[in-house]
């Protein structure tokens, strides 16, 4: 018997892209996202009380991804893309069901909207659940993490080409808050393939609200080449 | 557009009932469950490096209480039950979807069964999906919890007549491992709704296993006066 969900919300994301979202939520704290909910489900009162926690768990649907396959391993990244394990000793979004779950900090409730910050989300995801973080059932330090023990460490430098660099004074707008920082702390995190050569010369692309990013990387140096 | 998932496995839990189930995972220590994945899933591979987690994420279906309804405001047990405050303020089971959410201790894996320690699973429960947990972006103790910011406490004393302390010698085997500090555990937590008089002389009743557990409580003074 299978079991059928309707979208409560969506997200609107920084992210318009995967390519280059950050591996886990918390990671880039210069990201945001607002979740809406949607209808019928757009009653304020639905979030009387959440102010009051610091934390949410977003439920969602890995939508760019789902397909109707799946494989018992995958390949996580912070094994270097190699190295394979159990799709449920993952958190990858080529699952069985493919279901995300995120926690963000909850900065802001107005209405029918929160504004979260951190989160991995790509714009657009459908949003199966909200449940505050509850700190004495969730949040367990002493908890053994295996391979994912340690959070992965922003290993790049982040350069920016003087061309590049001027006009962030006219992309950096309301709708693009803090866009300098953004695409500097998403790259700093690697994003390029594991298994992809290390080629200096190679572009590398992706989208950050409406522009288009590109980079070279040689080693750890991340050089950005063109924003438009 | 609605999401269609597929039950990925099955739970079997000691609680045979809604009624008693702790309100938190965690809570009740003595409480077990397995987890077996069900077809096509069940292959051991998707469990490869799992056991080097201590914890899971579990999340699955409220399958007994799902409706069709749901409100914008829930009364949580834990402001007792008068006081309304969002659907997504709270963990409530009755949800726009009824996803639930708990992060249990990973005991054993075996094949495609997994024990876990410490659930709130109603027995029977499907499960969509199986993440570890990891502490570096799951453990944030300094989250603010609100109203649920302190555990609930363990504030009934439990209290077996000599005819059910008797029984157990006969009831407690390995099918039912643990079961007085069990059914200690689980009544030493109200499981009496808060809406409801205290009046010393009402019975109440739920199951443990395949066991019917009936009792008194006068205050907070818990009376097991049948098992059977």
């Amino acid at each position: 018997m299978n079991f059928e969900f309707k979208p409560i919300g969506m997200i609107r994301s920084c992210y318009t892209d995967k390519f280059g979202i950050p591996r886990q939520p918390g990671l880039v704290k210069s990201a945001r996202a607002t979740l809406e909910l949607l209808p019928p489900f757009n009653q304020p009162e639905a979030f009387r009380g959440l102010a009051a926690f610091s934390h949410v768990w977003i439920t969602f649907v890995f939508h760019a991804t789902a397909t109707s396959t799946w494989k018992a391993t995958v390949r996580p990244p912070r094994l270097g893309g190699n190295e394979r394990v159990g799709v449920f000793a993952s958190r990858s979004n080529f699952r069985p069901n493919p279901i995300g779950l995120s926690v963000v900090e909850l900065q802001e409730v107005n209405g029918t909207v929160l504004t979260l910050g951190g989160g991995d989300f790509l714009d657009g995801t459908p949003v199966l659940d909200i449940k505050p973080y509850i700190p004495y059932s969730d949040s367990l330090p002493e908890a053994r993490g295996a391979f994912a023990a340690e959070p992965p460490r922003p290993g790049n430098s982040v350069e920016f080409t003087p061309d590049v660099e001027a006009k962030f004074q006219t992309l950096e707008t309301a709708a693009r808050p803090n866009l300098r920082q953004l695409i500097s702390d998403m790259l700093a995190f690697n994003p390029r393939p594991a298994y992809q050569n290390n080629d200096p010369d190679r572009i590398f692309g992706t989208t950050v609200f409406d522009l288009e990013v590109k980079w070279k990387q040689a080693g750890h140096v991340v050089s950005i080449i063109s924003i438009s």
